[in-house]
């Protein structure tokens, strides 16, 4: 794993840049042990406005002018923060939102605004990936021959096309994790009730769900058609699943569980074609090496190694979601919709 | 600070705990230096569940016959993680989610799971509390006169009753943050783009609000008509600012931005009212004294203080965000969509 060392600029704003391109402003550099770094990261001012606020890049290239015109409003309101770092990285904004460089023990600046070194970890491959969850319910059985239905479109559609399988799906296995975490974060708002657990768990596992897709995209590039297939998918699936998550929460992370078995097998299929030959066993990515900690001479097979784990991890939080999460809205709510339902 | 020590238990899943209450199970405890914990906390099999599934806690007393219902079923399939543990603390779940326990080093367990530990921060007291972004745009203009305007109906309806007002509006002041985030996290899968880092940044606002929130309840028991008018305000709050999000990021930012220089404002007049006597200077809820790292003799004065910090530095991030954030649907749909409205 590589160190952190955590540069101690103020007043330097990254204007721009993307996951793919390397901070490119030089600062001095001091290495910093374990317990320093966690402390700098939570406990001083720099890991405040770090930490609170983890990255204030705008996005990509459609703000690369960011940079000039805020430097203009910079001269007639720059904030005190702004001031202290003047000598060393110019201020992009007079609001002082700031943010220090990162950079590893062999020099190299931490390219990614998405995720963060502290972020990566190294995925556990001893999961069990043949775990089923046999349904018991109504509700288990109604998810998991939806899931089953939803297959075999999906079968004809791509075949054995397995990286445009995981880039396509990656769109939409990253939805059900924001959803129910926005979901259950305003329960816990109008309840006044904790439930800091599982929004922080869902969002994460949105988040990851995300940085499959990042990863996949650096591999398969989508053509025009998949862009808009991709459109029409996250129109129709966000709301469905929206919808389906107010009305049955339980019932949602049923499916997403049983979705996720479904993910373990085709990433199965998708390492058989790799172990066969039929798909090229190129190099990782930059971003899958950073984000997994994987060594430097990785895989194709080493990534969706990692991603299958993962979506095992997911197997079993959702599984475990749909018996513990209750529902959303009273049940009286229900009772009075219906009773309405049925007198209309 | 206090020190955390973690503990290396496999096989416990905390059950029906909400943050109000201590963790129970008594387990060896072996405290870590930083650098070990930080490694733990990332690298290895159990930080790697720890991380990824930061809780896995059913909410609060909803669940709290999870333990019994599933130890049965963990009797007829208890994963191998489940079995590694069973000599230490109960399995109560075979899908082998487990949660170490956390412990300070004064040997008092960590009681919330909200938040942990490294997730907690010494607020920036120093921040500009007067800071105020003068409209320059159209769009700006728009923005603070409907923030204006939305100020009078809440005078009248709270006066000087600030610890009702705080509460009340925290509940809507966790929404933007998420709406926000959910969205820039659709338009990055759907666009394959880049935009971790204000995904993560407005999702980080909306869970700081929401331990506002948390704090505010704590001093302040909302009564059976505020809390309808919670969910009244959210219903429509939720949808209003969707869908404003959607239309316009640029006002929707602003917009908030606007509400957080109002949210300064009224913190002030409460810390006012604090230091004359009207409201009692009562002692800081053990959740504000962990979360934002304050003296164990901190009072109310003190929570409002760091409250009023964040809500300056939320300013700031979205006023920024105004300027930084695109649109989220390219500008020919709104075109299309104008032509197609002036047709009816």
């Amino acid at each position: 794993m590589n160190r952190i060392a955590v540069r101690s600029v103020v007043g330097g704003l990254l204007g721009g840049r993307n996951c793919n391109r390397y901070i490119s402003t030089a600062v001095a550099v001091r290495p910093l042990d374990g317990a320093e770094f966690l402390n700098r990261r939570n406990g001083d001012v720099l890991g405040f406005y770090w930490r609170r606020m983890m990255s204030t890049v705008p996005q990509s290239a459609e703000t690369a002018s960011l940079g000039e015109k805020e430097q203009k409003e910079s001269q007639s309101s720059v904030s005190d923060d702004a001031k202290k770092g003047s000598d060393s990285v110019v201020v992009s904004n007079y609001w002082g939102i700031q943010r220090p460089k990162i950079t590893r023990e062999d020099g190299s600046e931490w390219p990614w605004n998405c995720f963060m070194p502290w972020e990566t970890y190294k995925s556990d491959l001893s999961i069990d990936l043949s775990k089923h969850h046999v349904p018991k319910t109504f509700l288990d059985r109604v998810a998991y021959r939806t899931v089953k239905l939803l297959r075999i479109p999906t079968d004809v559609f791509f075949q054995r096309r397995y990286g445009c399988r995981a880039m396509m799906l990656e769109t939409v296995a990253a939805v059900p994790g924001m959803v129910g975490g926005m979901l259950l974060h305003l329960r816990s708002l109008r309840k006044f009730q904790q439930s800091g657990g599982w929004i922080k768990a869902l969002l994460e596992e949105a988040e990851n769900e995300r940085m499959h897709l990042m990863t996949m995209v650096e591999l398969v590039k989508p053509v025009w058609y998949e862009r808009l297939l991709v459109l029409a998918v996250q129109g129709v699936f966000f709301n469905a699943f929206f919808v389906l998550y107010v009305l049955s929460p339980k019932l949602a992370h049923r499916v997403v569980g049983y979705l996720e078995e479904e993910a373990i097998h085709s990433y199965t299929e998708y390492l058989k074609d790799i172990d066969s030959g039929k798909i090229e066993n190129v190099p990782a990515p930059a971003i899958a090496i950073d984000y997994w900690r994987l060594p430097k001479d990785s895989t194709l097979k080493d990534v969706i190694t990692v991603i299958r784990a993962d979506e095992a991890h997911h197997r079993d939080v959702n599984h475990f979601a749909s018996v513990s999460i209750k529902h959303l809205f009273h049940y009286h709510a229900f009772h009075w919709f219906f009773t309405i339902l049925s007198l209309l």
